[in-house]
């Protein structure tokens, strides 16, 4: 097996939870690619590979060490073309860059809010003390101010997701009648979010949820190979 | 000449303004392809071609009559394969409507608060009755009441557009190096709201006016053919 993927965890180091790592695990399984997974804590990743990374997920592919999900998702297209395709061509790239940067600007800050101290409690101490400055510098306040936010945004969270639901009434997919690349952005966020806050944001029958199901149902069910919070 | 498009306008016909017939202006120059235009009032379009739809864009090509922007853009696509594609395949088919499903739920019902008295009195006294019964119908008050938001909506809208801004950061449209019908599906929200309303919504050195610029510029510029309002 040449494939590994440094995939971030908490103590428990069988719940990979990051939203990026989780595109990757959906790209590799649609390549039907093999691959072992480095589970990793955050103050782990700067010592990972000679330091060639502040973030996760970082790919080995042989000689080939990959950073960043885009690019990983990019390389997999490109070195294993008689595989299923990811992008399906030129425009499926770009279009995936609108999406990657809808979900960022949108789902992510969102759940970030909802699930910080749920990520927090998972971490091991060192790892829970890094996590604390680093997110307190970026956010300019306690953890806590942050999380005050949790309830608004959970009440708020289904209403974000409106242009992927208005999408679902013609097509099953973001990729048409199957998935994409497109469709593992968004998935990341919402496992992300599944696995790290046990945070109720959409109701069963939102077309919105009957798509992530599908999701965690895809390529063997890989998305529900870690339960739930 | 074989394509008609019919396109909205209020009372000055040389001032079409409808989001979903400016997609098709620039689909058909994106495709190189000559057509007449037939500007119509809301009120007269239950009456075109023998009263096959409510809504416009309506594109006759030859014997074909086709309703709806996206289905438009599907048409050309397939009648005329041997012009640049608005689409470079499935996938980006596909994304495109994540694309317009996006427009449509976040920019639309914005522009609507912003431009809807405006919109009234672009038009003829017997639109104007219709639009004013119609709207106040389907938002259940007055449409003074409705523009009441105008001014949060413009001081809102340049955060919508946030996921658009994100993206350009690494390719100069939605369709990559060069526009597709994607990019065409949001400046057509733009270019509604440019030629209907005054309002102010964006910096002139926001990524997205300068993204907006560059389409106002494509295909000899077809966009700045109509002058703001």
């Amino acid at each position: 097996m040449n494939i590994k993927l440094y995939a971030l965890t908490g103590t428990d180091r069988n719940r990979p939870f990051s939203p990026h790592v989780w595109k990757v695990k959906l790209a590799l399984a649609h390549k039907g690619l093999p691959y072992e997974v480095e589970a990793v804590g955050f103050t782990q990743i700067p010592k990972l590979e000679g330091g060639a990374t502040k973030t996760v997920p970082v790919l080995r592919d042989g000689e080939r060490l990959v950073i960043d999900s885009f690019a990983i998702a990019l390389h997999l297209d490109e070195a294993y073309p008689d595989r299923p395709s990811l992008f399906k061509g030129e425009a499926g790239r770009a279009l995936a860059r609108f999406v990657e940067a809808w979900s960022q600007t949108t789902l992510h800050p969102a759940v970030t809010r909802i699930a910080l101290l749920d990520i927090h409690d998972m971490l091991d101490a060192e790892d829970r003390r890094y996590f604390r400055e680093s997110r307190e510098a970026r956010f300019g306040m306690p953890l806590e101010t942050v999380a005050a936010a949790r309830a608004d945004e959970i009440r708020t969270f289904a209403g974000k997701l409106e242009p992927l639901r208005h999408m679902l009434k013609v097509q099953p997919f973001i990729g048409g009648d199957a998935p994409l690349f497109a469709d593992y952005i968004v998935f990341g966020a919402l496992q992300w979010l599944r696995i790290t806050s046990r945070a109720d944001v959409l109701a069963a029958d939102d077309p919105v949820s009957l798509w992530f199901e599908r999701c965690l149902d895809l390529h063997g069910g890989v998305g529900r190979s870690v339960r739930a919070a």
